[in-house]
């Protein structure tokens, strides 16, 4: 029999691994709940007509199909079998095909419950999606999105909020982080006043590969699209004025001046880091980047972006707002805004700047060891009122040599082992070994509770 | 565009359910921590070479396979497509499929990581499943497992543990269940005493479905099978002898007398009830059932099921012991035991017996009424205040009518709405109506903090 193996790009998670995600997932959960946010969840797989045509050309060719159960070939015409195109043969052999991402699933879930949901309706959403990239560092055919949206409102106030969810989040975890804000109108007025809005998408799939490609390379890139010159010369000059300072933020607004939409979206912004100064944030900070573009072509208003300081890593969290998510599925305008943020980017940067808290080594406290029957029956209701007092605990299971024992604790990163022997049935003692000082101490029941809920 | 669906037998779990279901899953994740289970997750797909063959044919029809991706046809023999055989087929076209269990993703991680792991190895997995069944009543394509296991140790301290944990969680749920118990050992040692020895699995599964065909139904079935009549007395005798009570306990010993592995699986019970009985069960009763069978192959030892007492409902839970689990991927000889909860069933039987805590109607305590730009703005410090301390607080995004508000707050199930209005602002007080009773108080902020605290 050869050694079995998991698939490309999948990952199994080992308690060690899933104490730290727990951790992470829990600080982004809490959030979202602190601020109004439900948990919804939607079935691993999707009709395949309810995914397909949502991502574009390339985003369809990753949805991950499942094929149909029983004889599928009995239903599928024998034109198309002979023809011997895979395209064609899986759209007739598969009804159903694993989800992508979180918010078509979610637009989807908003249409069919539109008469029984309460608007605004902000939900929030942590599952895996699948993709058939191909697997590389850092890039999984299987991962977790955290989403939290709010649709039905089109309050700048959603905005304001959902910032302070980036911060709360990200301050809990202790990851420094930079919060990039901009506003799709302001591209558009952008586009508008370098003559291009027909070529909107295509200047913002550029601007948005600044961060890896330079300004030079965006140039190039223009140029190659055929953009005029004075386009390139007018959208370069807006790339580079840019950013933070309030002088150059004066400056854009009065390049815009001709644009109302592009003021527009300066209004917004301005609305929304103002809102934001006045509450103030935690540890994050936040900064205006009028080259964050955000490929996504459903946004329409606010952008977000989330990095951490001081390291090289992509972005951890994103977001933005759209006027018309449930469009595809026949509900228009309704106006919604979500974020979103990605716990494997997170993980690996708590890693590297070794943000995990040393106690989620182990949830198990205290290891009882095991020295036979006596001693086994005599610890047991020791370990039902530990257990009761909410402090998880554990018997090794057989009488097993003591070094055995100590190494299970050891390597399961359990911070006490009790030791009851003849001596502690008598004296009514527990022996509390340290596992990280080696110090030993002799103490009743009640007092290992009391030394354990403060350790806690 | 047709109005979209979801695929039959999935669902959408709305917030409401959400929170029911999340109030299920804290409950038995809180207890298997409590017991020293650690946390693993296994990718949604295996290789497909990894589940077929591991549950019988029944069960390989019913693996769901992911479809290969890309072009998938060119590396399909031409005589396979021209056969047009779906069996065939399929295994050219499908490298993964949808874990159908989570005991077999289990063994397969133990296998792949048996020089990492500390054994005994305990852990605890909760995931989707997905089975192609056909839907109906209480059946669903994919539905979630709650599992703890505990491999690498033979002791029967595991068992008693396991019990201990069934009764835990049913209690802190309040659902009132009896935990039946039986061993694989006493079944073989009836098939032994029966002369039947060798088809062991066909009278196991027939007594299996003593509950649901009486024992008429049994003989009839043993009949049909062909068991001579000698055989099925002998069967009949220790089905009707069955049960509870001491003198039948004693009846069974005596009856197995002259088989060894009978009166093994005898000791193995009484030690396990012998336990359970000297620490106690909080609410729940435990009972040794001779008919309980289990359908699934692979037990060797102890056999749990638990069923809910007063309405009839299949079992909620299950789960034995094993010794050859991970035999079938080459690694023989690590006998374990685990249980598994049914979150579906559990969740109708809370259903049916009104067992959901009211509070769990929304996650939100407090919503602030929003009256325009200039309460907004005075309420957001206010917010960030009740956040800090802890409390899920929101405010409703847009100045919109009162009524409108209210109804909000009602249809999430929010308990209090807070009324900042001129007069409010000008006292420094928070208006604070209870949505259950229609009383209204004027709270400073710290008394509000104080109010939510206790309510909680």
């Amino acid at each position: 029999m050869s050694q079995p193996s998991i698939p490309q790009g999948t990952r199994d998670f080992s308690p060690e691994v899933m104490a730290k995600r727990n951790y992470i997932f829990s600080a982004v959960r809490k959030s979202f709940e602190r601020f109004g946010y439900q948990p919804l969840e939607t079935p691993s797989f999707e009709n395949i007509s309810t995914l397909t045509g949502k991502y574009g050309d390339e985003g369809d060719q990753l949805i991950f199909k499942v094929l149909n159960n029983g004889d599928f070939l009995s239903k599928v015409a024998p034109e198309i079998l002979d023809e011997k195109n895979s395209k064609k043969l899986a759209s007739s052999i598969c009804d159903k095909a694993l989800r992508y991402d979180l918010t078509v699933p979610f637009a989807r879930f908003v249409v069919m419950n539109q008469n029984k949901i309460a608007f605004p309706f902000k939900r929030y959403q942590i599952q895996p999606v699948w993709r058939a990239d191909r697997p590389q560092k850092g890039r999984y055919r299987e991962f977790y999105q955290c989403d939290a949206d709010v649709v039905g409102s089109n309050s700048l106030l959603n905005e304001v909020e959902l910032v302070q969810i980036f911060d709360e989040v990200l301050s809990d975890l202790k990851v420094p982080s930079i919060i990039k804000i901009n506003n799709r109108k302001i591209l558009t007025g952008i586009a508008q006043v370098a003559g291009v809005s027909d070529r909107m998408m295509e200047m913002t799939i550029a601007i948005d590969k600044l961060d890896k490609i330079g300004l030079e390379g965006v140039v190039k890139e223009l140029n190659d699209r055929g953009f005029s010159e004075n386009s390139i010369g007018c959208i370069s000059q807006f790339l580079e004025q840019s950013n933070n300072a309030d002088q150059n933020f004066n400056a854009l607004e009065a390049s815009l001046a001709n644009s109302e939409i592009g003021m527009k979206g300066i209004e917004e912004l301005k609305y929304v880091l103002d809102y934001v100064a006045s509450i103030g944030l935690r540890d994050s900070s936040i900064e205006f980047d009028v080259t964050l573009a955000r490929g996504l072509n459903y946004y329409t208003g606010s952008i977000f972006e989330v990095k951490v300081k001081g390291i090289s890593l992509g972005s951890i969290c994103g977001g933005g707002r759209y006027d018309d998510l449930t469009g595809i599925f026949g509900l228009p305008n309704v106006s919604g805004v979500g974020i979103s943020f990605g716990a494997d980017r997170i993980y690996d940067a708590m890693t590297e700047l070794n943000l995990f808290p040393e106690a989620l080594k182990s949830n198990t406290k205290i290891l009882f060891a095991n020295f036979g029957p006596t001693e086994e029956k005599y610890s047991l209701p020791l370990l039902k009122a530990l257990r009761n007092a909410g402090i998880n605990t554990e018997i090794y299971p057989d009488a097993a040599k003591m070094k055995k024992q100590f190494k299970y604790a050891d390597d399961k990163g359990i911070p006490f082992v009790a030791v009851i022997g003849e001596q502690e049935m008598q004296s009514n003692l527990i022996n509390l070994k340290d596992m990280t000082s080696g110090d030993q101490v002799q103490l009743s029941l009640d007092e290992l509770i009391i030394k354990m809920k403060n350790n806690i």
